[in-house]
């Protein structure tokens, strides 16, 4: 991997971004290559470079010096594009299998020059389309196994793990979370963010102290919790994957984090997709909730026992004290995460794609009942209670709950 | 103050600290100074340099690149010092009355320059010789509040508070606490480090599994949890204390840490003293604990309700669910305190000082069955109970326990 960190900061245009790959060399010399623009997200741009010929290509990623929905008025700097690449050689150190290849690095330009997944669907798009993906919850339970525990201070050194999370220090992007996840929706919500009919269910828990009370204790362990090395925006937008194969890109809200943030956004995000579906539908996601979760820990705890290096690893009841704190955080950032994404600004096309303004609506409501749920009660909840919940909810009325 | 960077290191002896006061005119320019060596502890040289005729004085701290107690293979870097400085600082910004002023410093030689309190006893030999600091415990409830407080998520901006704990990762002195503090009574005991009559008492409490699970809990808050910024070490003989004043020296642990742990060894010193008082000089120590507590949570919900910037402060039950967590933490930390300061190789000579072997042993037997119950029970305990404990432990047969 070449790493450039010289000059000021440009935008790149199809032009350059062809130039730059010319001059790496990093496909053929003498290929005549292509460059699409192919991503234009929050606060980047992607280009895909290809060879006209062989078709091989590589992708190349600019962090830009705002967050585009934010508009301009909220600057960051380009940081982060390095905390991302720190955050993707170091998650690779751990599991290269599910995540991208690193070619070149220009922290000055923000520029990551990375593997050619152009191939692979986005996850999120590829569910709303009814893609099962046989191998997803199995190699996400994986790779946060992985990366959770080789960051954790229950197999660094202590002494090393501080270091990294110092290296790892984010405050711009918590900065983006803290705000627009956990303070937006109580504090910055207008009724312009949520279907009119939603009105009623909305305004009750806005105006429900209980569940106020439960956010602001999940805000407190997300600002003051170093538990492992996080992706820290783990939805299945940012996830790759096909029949065979996932991937896991875009860790630049990487920070040190309550490891139940990374997997309760990922357990979020399937049931985005189970409270979608019809009931035949709704049964694979279910189950890749219950083999997300076992995978994790079951590999977790093959790690714990293998390689943990701290002194009381041994001590029975450990392990299950951390992932029973692991379980009773993730239910609570993915209840939280189905509420806000349901009501809030940042909405999620799982549920916003909905055509149908009726089906909109009721899904969207059984979103928020189950969200609601899961952060009151998290702490007692486990995966086979939360699968019978969403059954429950999604196939009866809501007054069983 | 001045700060001082240039040069190598080379510790400093009576000739060279009083030309370096000379130099830097920090007494009168023709004043002819003393210099003594007033302290050698485990990480430092501490000098007073005093003007022989007006009596006036400064202390100089030097840091020494390994720690003594430890030996010379545990080998420090001078870092250290520069932290100590600048926790005296910002502790000093939040609450000047409680922290010795700083009038020079040299990261280079690990040397800092400040106010003059060697008239002013070392709380720790105060309270073992008997006396009753009456405002100890306000000072220091106030002092804890204010700067456990001031350096949380809920006053700093989120994003100011990461940049002040990466500025104090203090990855060599948490080690130093990791080990020694955590580890070392489980995995590193010898039977020579406590007393044969209290064999059978401590074989049982290393081989309690309860505890060491509890302890293990303990040990990952400690790793993990960034709640404010501690003092790190706040035992009684890192306090200075009069009838009138009191100062908190010697923050060289400092870190994010939680806000249990700074509290919770506060509380273990007071108990060391409880534990070995006579029941009429006991309840001066008792009635510390319960000013300390209500200090501390009355300050700490004064400036919570009159300065936090949190978007959540206002929610009922977030305060007290905040200092509910420090009380449990405390009590925890404390009650380990107590066991392992019994038991191991760091003694505390309020306990190891008690000439009389029969009475010395009555009275560790009597911390290691208080500390025991403190941090397996430390959830449900409140201060009252707390107190009504030391009085049946240290006044009847521990089978009431």
């Amino acid at each position: 991997m070449l790493t450039q960190t010289q000059g000021s900061f440009e935008l790149l245009t199809n032009e350059t971004a062809i130039a730059l790959i010319q001059k790496l060399e990093l496909l053929d010399r003498d290929a005549t290559l292509t460059c699409r623009k192919i991503g234009d997200d929050t606060l980047h741009y992607v280009f895909h470079v290809t060879d006209n010929v062989t078709n091989k290509g590589v992708i190349i990623k600019q962090a830009v010096p705002y967050a585009k929905v934010l508009g301009e008025s909220w600057p960051l700097t380009l940081k982060r594009a390095a905390i991302e690449v720190d955050a993707l050689l170091t998650f690779g150190s751990y599991c290269p299998e599910y995540i991208p290849k690193v070619y070149y690095v220009d922290k000055q330009l923000a520029i990551t020059i990375m593997e050619d997944l152009s191939h692979v669907k986005i996850a999120r798009t590829g569910l709303i389309e009814g893609e099962s993906y046989p191998l997803i919850s199995q190699h996400i339970g994986e790779y946060a196994a992985k990366t959770l525990f080789y960051t954790s201070d229950y197999y660094l050194e202590p002494s090393t793990k501080k270091e990294v999370a110092r290296a790892f220090t984010n405050p711009e992007l918590c900065k983006i979370t803290e705000s627009f996840v956990f303070n937006g929706p109580f504090f910055e919500h207008t009724p312009t963010n949520y279907e009119v009919e939603l009105s009623e269910i909305v305004e009750t828990l806005w105006n429900d102290h209980e569940l106020k009370l439960e956010v602001a204790k999940l805000k407190k362990i997300f600002m003051s919790e170093q538990e492992a090395l996080l992706h820290g925006d783990l939805h299945t937008g940012h996830i790759l994957a096909s029949e065979s194969k996932t991937k896991v890109i875009a860790p630049e809200f990487a920070f040190y984090g309550p490891i139940g943030f990374d997997t309760g956004h990922f357990i979020a995000n399937l049931l985005f997709q189970a409270v979608t579906r019809e009931e035949a539908d709704q049964e694979i996601i279910l189950s890749h909730i219950q083999t997300f979760w076992s995978t994790f820990t079951g590999t977790y705890s093959t790690l714990w026992n293998n390689e943990s290096r701290d002194e009381f690893k041994n001590i029975d009841g450990l392990l299950s004290y951390v992932l029973q704190k692991a379980k009773t955080d993730s239910f609570g950032f993915a209840g939280w995460e189905l509420i806000r994404r349901a009501s809030d600004l940042s909405h999620v096309i799982d549920l916003d794609g909905i055509a149908n303004i009726g089906q909109r609506i009721n899904v969207k409501s059984n979103a928020l009942i189950l969200g609601t749920h899961l952060v009151k009660n998290r702490s007692t909840l486990d995966i086979p209670t939360v699968i019978e919940l969403v059954k429950q909810v999604t196939r009866s009325s809501y007054s069983t709950l």
